[in-house]
C-alpha cells in the first residue's frame, strides 16, 4: 500500500509507491510507449485501459467505446490508494515494519486520494500543440469538472494537475495525455505559496500574483503575451530556462470556478504559449526534450484564501538538474528570464 | 554576471548564469564529451583547461604538467563570478533591467563564489567503483582541503560538494569528476536541515542524526552497512529509489575538520556504498541512468551547530523527475527502503 512518509528532519513528505515499481518505463530508460509498439490511448483500444471515469463524447455512444473527445481513466499504476475502506483493504500488502514504526523517526501515512489520467485526444498526437483552440479548451473543462468532482466528494483536500510531454519530462506515453492527484493533504510547494501570498496579503491588503501581474505588465521586460484575460510571464526567479507561468488578470483562487468562456480564453494563452515552447525545444534539443506544465489552485478547504490566484506554470526541460540542485534546493539557470520572454514572443 | 534572484512569492533563490549557457551540453541532449571525441580532463591535456588550483602531484612535477593524481581546476563555466573586485568588474555585463530593478517582485544580488571542478583520476574511469580506496580518499583529502581554502578565505559561507556521474545525472564530461561550488549564501535545502536538528536539539539535548543512527542501527532494516566509523542507511522518506546517506558514527558537524584516518574510513565505505549503486544501476538501466553523490556540512559561520552532523547522500538517477515533483515539492519513490537496503546489502 502506498504511504506518505515524513522525513523526521525537514519535514518534507514522500510518496512511497511500491505499485508504482510494475510501470514498464518506471527504471529502464526505454523509448516512450509509442504507436509503433501498441499504444493504449488510442480510440479503439479503450478495452487496454482500467474503465472510463468520465469522457466528452459524441451523443449516443456508449463508455469505453469510441466515440470520445477527452475521455478520464484511472492511472493503471497509482502512486495512491483508493478511498474506499473496500479499496484500502484489498490494497493492504503493506510490509508490517513500516505499520509497527512510529515514532519521531517513522511517521507515515496511508496515501489516499485518487490518481487519474485524461487522455486529451482520440488521436495519435504528441504535442499540445497538435490541439485546436477548442479540443484544449475541452481539457481544461475536463480539468475543472473533475476538480469539482473531488471537491464535492469531500475528504480530499487539493488537486495536482500536471502533464509530462516528452520523455525528458518524465512521460512514459507519448499519446497526449495529462494527470490529476487528488490528494488528502497541501502538499509542501503549495503551502509555501499560500505561506508567501498570506503574508504579503496581511501586510499590503493585496494579492502578490495580482501585484505582480501589474508589475510585469509595467516593467514589460518578461511579459510573453498578454490578452484580456490572461497575461504570461517568464517569472524573475525562473528555476527553468524559458519557465513561463500563465495567469488570470482578474483575481481568483480556485481554477474549478473558472466558468467555460474563461477556459477558452485560457486554452487559447496556454495553446501560444506551448507552441512557443514547443518550436523553442525544437530548435535547442535533439528529441529528446520535452516539458511539464502544473496547474496551481487553492486547496479545497482553504475557505480563506483569497490571497491565492490560481495560474499554470510551464517548465522546459531543456537542461538536466544534476547534483547541486538536489543537494541545495537551489537551481541554477543559464537564460536570464528578460532573454527566454524576449525569444519566446519571437517565436509566437 | 551570473546573479541569486529571489522568487517574490516563496522566497526561494535561484542562480541565473548567462554564462553557463556557452556550456556545449547545456542545452542539446548530446552524448557526454567522452575519450572518442576529446577529454580535457585526462593527463596530458592539461593545457585544455583553466590553470590548476591544487592538486596532488608526484615530486617534481609542476603544476598543469602531467604527473597527478587528483587535479583541482576553475570551472570553464562557472554559475558564480569571481571574489575580487576586478573579477567583478570583468564579469559584468548584466543586463541594465536587471540592475534597475530592486523591489519587493525583484530581489537580486550578484553571485559571488568559487565554481570548481576535481579531477579524481589522471585516467579515463567512468566510474568511482574503478577508484581504489586510498584514491578516492585522496579525493576526499582534497575536498576537505579546499574546503579549508575556503573557509579561510573569508566572507563565503558554505560549500557544496556534489558528484554527477552519467548523462541522466547531469554530468556533461564522463571523465570522473566532482565539482565544488563555494557560495556566500546558505542554500534552502541546507537552512532546512539546519533548522530541523536545531529544533531537535534545542527539546531533546540530542543530536537527531546520533539519535537516527542509533535507531536504525536497532531497528535494522534500512542498513545498508556499518562500519566502525560510518553507518549507511536507505533513509526512511528516501525521495529517489536507492538513496543512500552515509553517516560519520562519532557526532561532527563539518567534514572540513575530519582527519585522514577518517576520511580513509569514509572512502571504504562510500566505494562499498557505490559499487552497489554501480551494479543495481546496471541491472535496472540501459546505459543512461546514473546517480549524484553530495556532501552536506555546516555552513562555515554557523559557530554553534552542534546540532548538525555531516553526510554523503547518493542519488540514483533510476527515475525520471515528472511534472507532479516539481508542481508540488513531494517525491514519487516506487521502492520502499526497507527493499532497496536489502538490495543494496545483496550487492555489497
Amino acid at each position: 500500500m502506498a504511504e506518505v512518509r515524513r522525513d523526521p528532519i525537514v519535514g518534507r513528505s514522500v510518496i512511497i509507491a511500491p505499485e508504482r515499481a510494475g510501470r514498464p518505463q518506471e527504471f529502464v530508460d526505454k523509448p516512450l510507449v509509442s504507436r509503433e509498439t501498441y499504444c493504449p490511448f488510442c480510440e479503439r483500444n479503450e478495452a487496454e485501459t482500467p474503465g472510463e471515469i468520465a469522457a466528452i463524447r459524441n451523443l449516443g455512444t456508449s463508455a469505453n467505446d469510441p466515440g470520445w473527445q477527452v475521455r478520464v481513466i484511472p492511472n493503471k499504476y497509482p502512486a495512491l490508494n483508493g478511498l474506499s475502506s473496500a479499496d484500502l483493504e484489498a490494497a493492504d500488502d503493506s510490509p508490517p515494519i513500516a505499520a509497527a514504526e512510529s515514532d519521531r523517526f517513522c511517521s507515515s501515512q496511508p496515501a489516499i486520494g485518487r490518481h487519474e489520467v485524461i487522455i486529451e485526444s482520440p488521436h495519435h498526437l504528441l504535442r499540445t500543440g497538435s490541439l485546436t483552440e477548442s479540443q484544449l479548451a475541452d481539457v481544461l473543462r475536463v480539468y475543472r469538472d473533475r476538480m469539482r468532482a473531488h471537491r464535492a466528494a469531500g475528504r480530499l483536500r487539493y488537486v495536482q494537475i500536471f502533464k509530462n510531454v516528452g520523455e525528458a519530462a518524465g512521460a512514459s506515453i507519448e499519446h497526449l495525455h495529462s494527470q490529476l492527484m487528488a490528494l488528502d493533504f497541501v502538499p509542501g510547494a503549495i503551502v509555501d505559496e499560500l505561506t508567501g501570498s498570506r503574508e504579503y496579503f496581511s501586510r499590503t491588503g493585496s494579492c502578490i500574483f495580482c501585484d505582480l501581474i501589474e508589475r510585469e505588465s509595467t516593467a514589460d521586460v518578461r511579459v510573453v503575451e498578454t490578452t484580456a484575460e490572461f497575461t504570461a510571464i517568464c517569472p524573475y526567479a525562473s528555476r527553468f530556462p524559458y519557465e513561463v507561468w500563465l495567469l488570470p488578470r482578474r483575481h481568483s483562487q480556485r481554477f474549478e470556478d473558472a466558468d467555460d468562456q474563461l477556459l477558452t480564453a485560457a486554452a487559447a494563452g496556454l495553446l501560444r504559449v506551448l507552441k512557443g515552447v514547443e518550436k523553442l525545444l525544437d530548435s535547442v534539443g535533439s528529441g529528446s526534450t520535452g516539458y511539464n506544465y502544473v496547474l496551481h489552485s487553492a486547496p479545497f478547504d482553504s475557505s480563506e484564501a483569497d490571497h491565492y490566484h490560481w495560474h499554470i506554470e510551464v517548465i522546459p526541460r531543456a537542461v538536466k538538474q544534476a547534483g547541486f540542485e538536489w543537494a541545495t534546493g537551489v537551481h541554477i539557470n543559464p537564460v536570464p528570464p528578460e532573454e527566454a520572454a524576449a525569444t519566446l514572443k519571437r517565436l509566437i
